[in-house]
C-alpha cells in the first residue's frame, strides 16, 4: 500500500457529472419536485461516490476500533477501564447494542483491536494494536507522530479489505473508555470551540466529574499545545487510537470510493479529523444520527453535514450506523424503482402543473 | 362493529405495569443508563400497547386514505385534481413514493376509495367511497356530520380487518389533492394558531398562489365557523374524507392496541383530531419523519411527541411511515437481544460505576 502522503493526494472527490444525472431522473419521477428531501440528496451523493444510478446498499460493513486511553487515569469517565475489553470481547459475541443492531441491518462487523490496554485474543477480533493505550495528554502527547500515522493507516487498511469482499457500504464504530474526552479535545483543538459549550458528560457523569473533565481537557490542550494546521500533530497529541484509526477508515473510504457513515461524536471527530487532512473526504461522508453529545452539532456545521435519525443516543459502538443503512438502501430503491412522470402515465399537459 | 360514541369510550390508556417492566429490562442492560435513547422510549411505548415486552414488528400493514377535496376549485394546489385519481393507482401499481418505499419496508399496502372524485375500480383498491369529493369549504362545510361519522368508521374498519389479518404495526397514508389546506384549516380550527405560520407551500407553490392559499383558509374557517370543541364538527367544516379516514385508524389503533405510525402534515392533523376525540389515544401514535411542512411541528408539540427522522421530507403518501418501520423493529431487538450487566458477565463490583 501507497504511504498516507500518496494516498491523501490520489483521493478525488465527487463526479459531479454523475451526481447531475442522478438529480435529473429524480427531477422527473412522478412526484413534487425535491419532496424526498433528504431521500432524494443521499441517492445523488451515492451516485457521486460511485458514479452509477444504481447503487444497492446491502452489503454492509462496520468497522470499530477499540482502544484504551491514558487519560483515564484523571477521573474522566465513570467507567472503569476494563470495560474498554469487556464490551469489545461483547461486541464479538453480538449482545451489545451495536452487536444487536448491526445483525438487525445484516450488517458485517469488523472489530478491531488497535489498542486495547489488556493482551487479547478473541475468534473474529483483527489484531492491529499498537501499544495498550496512549498515554495520558493531561501530562503530554497521546502518542508518536508515527504511531498517529500508523492508527490512521491501519483503517485505510480496513476499508481496503471490506472493499475487497464486495462491501457496498461501510459504517465506523469505536469502544474506548475515555474516548468522549480524547473526541473534544480534538474538536477544541481544531476549532478552538469553547470546552463549556462543546464537552458533554459522556456515559453519565456526575456535575463534579464533569467539571473535573473540562479542565482535564483543557490542561490537555496547554500542555501539548496542539497545531490545528497540521491534524497529525492534532492527533499525536491528544487524540486516540480509535479516532486515528477511524479517520483511516474515512480517508480510505474516499480513497476505494465508497460510502461510509458517521456515527456519533467520536465518529465525527475522526471524521473530522480525516477531513483536515484532506477536505474532498466529505464527499463519502453520510451523518446517521444526531448525537447527545454537544460537541456533534459543532462537528456537523464544521462539515456542512446534516444527520438523518433524530433518536437521541449517545451509546456510540456505531450504533447509529447500524440504524441508518436501511435510509441509504430505501433513498437507492426511489432513485431505481419509482416511475418518472412518463412512466406514471400522467400525459404531457399536466407535467407543468404537477411539479 | 360498535358505534363510534362506544369505541371511543372503550378506549384504554398504556398499560403502565408493562411500560415500567420494559423499562426495567432496559435499564439492566450492559449500557449507559437510556444511551440509546428514543429506541428506548419507542420500545417501552411498544410495551405499553401490547402488555409484552417481545414485540416484532415484521408484519407491517400501510393504510391509505385517497380522497378529492372540493377546495381545489379556488386555486390551492399546484396539482389538477385528477393527480389524486393518477396517483392513487400508481400506488397499487408499486411506482409511487410510498409504493416503492413500502415494499422496500415488506409493508403490505392498503389503498382506500374514500373519496375520489371520479368512478374508480382498479385490482386491490378497496371501495369505501363516501362520495365524489368533499364540498368546497370556502364556501361551506366539507360534508355533513354524518359523512364525518362516517369516513372515522371506515378508517376503524380497516384496522379491524388489518388486525384480523395479523398486522403487528401500522402505518398511515393520504392522497388527496387540496388536503394540505384542509389539514391546515382543521390545525387552525383546533388550536387557533395563525395561517401565516402554519400553512406551507404544499407540493410547490408560487408565492402568489401561497397568499391565495392563506386566504381561502382563512376564508373556509370564518364562513363554517367550526367549534373547536366538537372534533367531528371541526372535521366536517373544514376537514376531508381522507383526513377523517385517518383520524379513524389511529382511533382504530387505540381501540385494537396496535402501534401506529403518524406520516407528515395530513396524517399529524388526523392524529390531532383522533386525539381531541380521546386523547388517550397518543398511547399508540409514533411520529416518523419531520415534515417540512410548518404546520407538522405546531401538531407534534400539541400532542408533544418527537419525530424519529429528519429527512425534510414533504411527499406524503405514507412515505415517512415506510422508512420508520424498521426503526420500531431495531427497538425490539434493543430490549429482547442485548445482554443485560449479568449476562455481559460484567462482575458486580463495576455495575454501579458503568451506570
Amino acid at each position: 500500500m501507497d504511504n498516507l502522503e500518496k494516498i491523501l493526494s490520489d483521493i478525488k472527490g465527487a463526479d459531479e457529472n454523475s451526481k447531475a444525472k442522478a438529480k435529473e431522473r429524480l427531477d422527473n419521477l412522478a412526484k413534487p419536485l425535491g419532496s424526498l428531501g433528504h431521500l432524494e440528496s443521499i441517492a445523488i451523493k451515492i451516485s457521486g461516490i460511485t458514479g452509477k444510478l444504481d447503487n444497492p446498499m446491502k452489503n454492509r460493513h462496520l468497522i470499530i476500533m477499540s482502544s484504551d486511553n491514558g487519560i483515564v487515569e484523571e477521573g474522566v469517565s465513570c467507567c472503569p477501564q476494563n470495560i474498554t475489553l469487556i464490551q469489545t470481547i461483547n461486541m464479538l459475541r453480538g449482545i451489545t447494542g451495536v452487536g444487536v443492531l448491526a445483525k438487525h441491518a445484516g450488517a458485517k462487523l469488523k472489530v478491531v483491536d488497535i489498542g486495547i490496554n489488556a493482551d487479547v485474543e478473541y475468534p473474529g477480533l483483527y489484531n492491529k494494536k499498537i501499544r495498550k493505550g496512549t498515554w495520558n495528554i493531561s501530562k503530554g502527547p497521546a502518542m508518536t507522530r508515527e504511531e498517529a500515522i500508523k492508527s490512521i493507516m491501519i483503517g485505510i487498511e480496513m476499508v481496503e479489505e471490506s472493499v475487497r469482499e464486495g462491501a457496498e457500504v461501510l459504517g465506523t464504530g469505536e469502544m474506548g473508555i475515555g474516548n468522549t474526552s480524547t473526541s473534544s479535545a480534538v474538536l477544541i483543538a481544531f476549532t478552538g470551540a469553547d470546552a463549556d459549550m462543546v464537552v458533554g458528560k459522556g456515559a453519565g457523569l456526575t456535575e463534579e466529574a464533569y467539571e473535573n473533565k473540562k479542565r482535564v481537557i483543557k490542561q490537555a490542550l496547554e500542555i501539548n499545545n496542539p497545531d490545528k494546521n497540521d491534524p497529525i500533530d492534532v492527533l499525536a497529541k491528544v487524540g486516540g487510537f480509535d479516532i486515528g484509526g477511524m479517520a483511516g477508515c474515512f480517508i480510505g473510504a474516499a480513497y476505494y470510493r465508497i460510502p461510509i457513515l458517521i456515527d456519533g461524536l467520536i465518529s465525527a471527530a475522526a471524521a473530522l479529523l480525516a477531513y483536515r487532512l484532506n477536505p474532498l473526504v466529505v464527499d463519502y461522508m453520510f451523518p446517521t444520527h444526531c448525537s447527545a453529545e454537544p460537541g456533534y452539532k459543532r462537528i456537523m456545521e464544521e462539515l456542512k453535514l446534516q444527520p438523518m435519525l433524530n433518536l437521541d443516543m449517545r451509546l456510540g459502538e456505531g450504533s447509529g450506523c447500524a440504524v441508518a443503512y436501511d435510509i441509504l438502501d430505501a433513498a437507492n430503491d426511489v432513485i431505481t424503482k419509482m416511475a418518472t412522470f412518463e412512466e406514471a402515465t400522467i400525459v404531457n399537459d399536466f407535467l407543468v402543473d404537477i411539479r
